[in-house]
């Protein structure tokens, strides 16, 4: 698994569609591309292909580049939107540029996904950019709605699950489908990739929101962040809901207070710990996977599911 | 050829791709739409088409629609990135909205064009993304030059030439380009309406220029914006070069000095008519037109060009 990484990670970084002129877009481009990162969205694609295939071809390669660059594409908007000065713990995009230069940057990516979609697969571009295109439509909804329910004073568990489905989930289940849908797989085979990924997603994002606040600070995460934003996360949602007393009316004071954020991390966090959201959390988190492993069972018939099988459980094991 | 802008325009404004939700991530995207336009990408794409079709398709005015919406795409985009508040005469989609929205409207848009072609066009699903995306990215890149060139101090006509064909004609190429695509014609042809649209995008982008600062008020469009923001257009280019003595000392102040916007436009409108760059800038441009009548001659024996001969025209002669 190891070695898909590394060979990926090879290629993405050394793109010739990103050493083109002005080097003022295309450096910007190749910053955000550089810093580490996980790269679930191409190793789902990779391992939905290796499901009916024992080698990798140059094309899947490029298939999941044209996914991970997708996924930056977001990344750089996304944090012009939020006003997020670091990522991973160094600057964002705009921040290190500027926001018109983290604008056309994006964009740029975009078209450059699409390019290179139908390059790796002349014949299936028709089903494939029409799928992909579905998807990164629902992304963007899936981003309005994120700062929608960002400015509204009530949110519902619902709106909050709908809202990552669309901003996180469905991506990871299109990368599947892609994947999938390279190897020639028919469209009901296609959908239940797409589904497992969805689930997944799902499953992803509430464990998201959990390290927010929970994760092991000697692992470098930093922790608090969603809390100083008062971020509609699942823990707030669920918190406010669940909190009684003078438990709810800290929470209520702190949503109010903005400096002081050692202060506020502690408190929000204390009243997550005695409301319980926290293992609420991860227990609809498991959910979520466990759904995904059902379905992946289904696929056993198939081909073979045993390397994503270990790779959806390294994402549900991780620890940040 | 009223009626085929009147048909397009009727579809363009009942997308049922446009009224979905959330409400404020598409009445953005309507907002910009149902500004006044002259439509000229979708209409050089539906007279492309034309030259060998007599009757018109749902499909090609679906294409039509998704070059339109990449142009308004980036007309979003561009007015956050130039920072203007007002695009003919109303408010740009960042000051009515606020940026956030207007970057995901324009990147939402950006999917949606791409979803809408190859709906359109599913057999030729390939041959089309893998050309718009082409276009797309040289767009990009022409922005960028455009920012770059706006910091630079000295700038070459070469260089202005080569940020006009990219940010502007580009686009208007494969609009004709795609056209044709839609209508079966071999890659040749293609290429040919191609490099019509591009010349005669320089031609249309050097009238643009002129008519910002030397076009007749009464016609309604507000005259001398470019030169209020120093804006390196091929007149300022070329009388920077051309002006002597205290024509271009003067020139130089008026280029620090910002606070006096109807003296300083009085003054450069001078001193541009003084050194003949006006005329300069339209016979460059009528120059580029010709090259495009002259590319059209050679598709006579393709099919009908009568229509597009026409429309080119009305473009060259139009007097705002």
């Amino acid at each position: 698994m190891q070695q898909i990484l590394d060979e990926f990670e090879h290629r993405l970084q050394n793109q010739p569609d990103l050493r083109k002129f002005p080097e003022g877009l295309y450096a910007p481009m190749r910053y955000i591309l550089q810093l580490p990162a996980k790269r679930v969205r191409p190793m789902l694609c990779l391992l939905s292909y290796q499901v009916k295939n024992h080698e990798f071809t140059n094309a899947i390669y490029e298939l999941a580049v044209s996914i991970e660059l997708f996924h930056n594409f977001t990344l750089i908007h996304d944090d012009i939107m939020d006003n997020a000065n670091l990522r991973r713990g160094l600057p964002t995009v705009h921040k290190k540029y500027n926001n018109n230069t983290a604008i056309l940057a994006g964009d740029n990516m975009l078209a450059l996904v699409y390019k290179k979609m139908v390059l790796a697969y002349p014949f299936l571009a028709h089903q494939m950019i029409s799928f992909f295109s579905n998807a990164a439509i629902e992304v963007c909804e899936g981003q309005m709605y994120d700062l929608i329910l960002t400015e509204q004073e009530q949110v519902t568990i619902e709106e909050y699950l709908q809202m990552i489905r669309r901003k996180t989930a469905v991506l990871l289940g299109a990368s599947m489908g892609l994947g999938a849908m390279a190897s020639n797989a028919p469209d009901e085979i296609v959908q239940k990739f797409y589904q497992i990924g969805e689930f997944m997603g799902m499953g992803f994002q509430l464990q998201d929101d959990y390290f927010d606040v929970f994760a092991d600070e000697q692992f470098g995460k930093k922790i608090g962040g969603d809390i100083l934003e008062n971020k509609k996360t699942f823990l707030l949602i669920s918190a406010l809901q669940e909190a009684i007393g003078s438990d709810y009316d800290d929470l209520i004071y702190w949503l109010r207070i903005h400096n002081k954020p050692e202060d506020k991390i502690f408190a929000v966090k204390s009243i997550f710990q005695r409301t319980g959201v926290g293992e609420k959390c991860i227990h609809m988190s498991n959910t979520y996977f466990q759904h995904a492993y059902q379905l992946l069972q289904e696929l056993e018939s198939y081909g073979n599911v045993e390397n994503l099988r270990i790779y959806l459980q390294s994402i549900q094991n991780r620890i940040k």
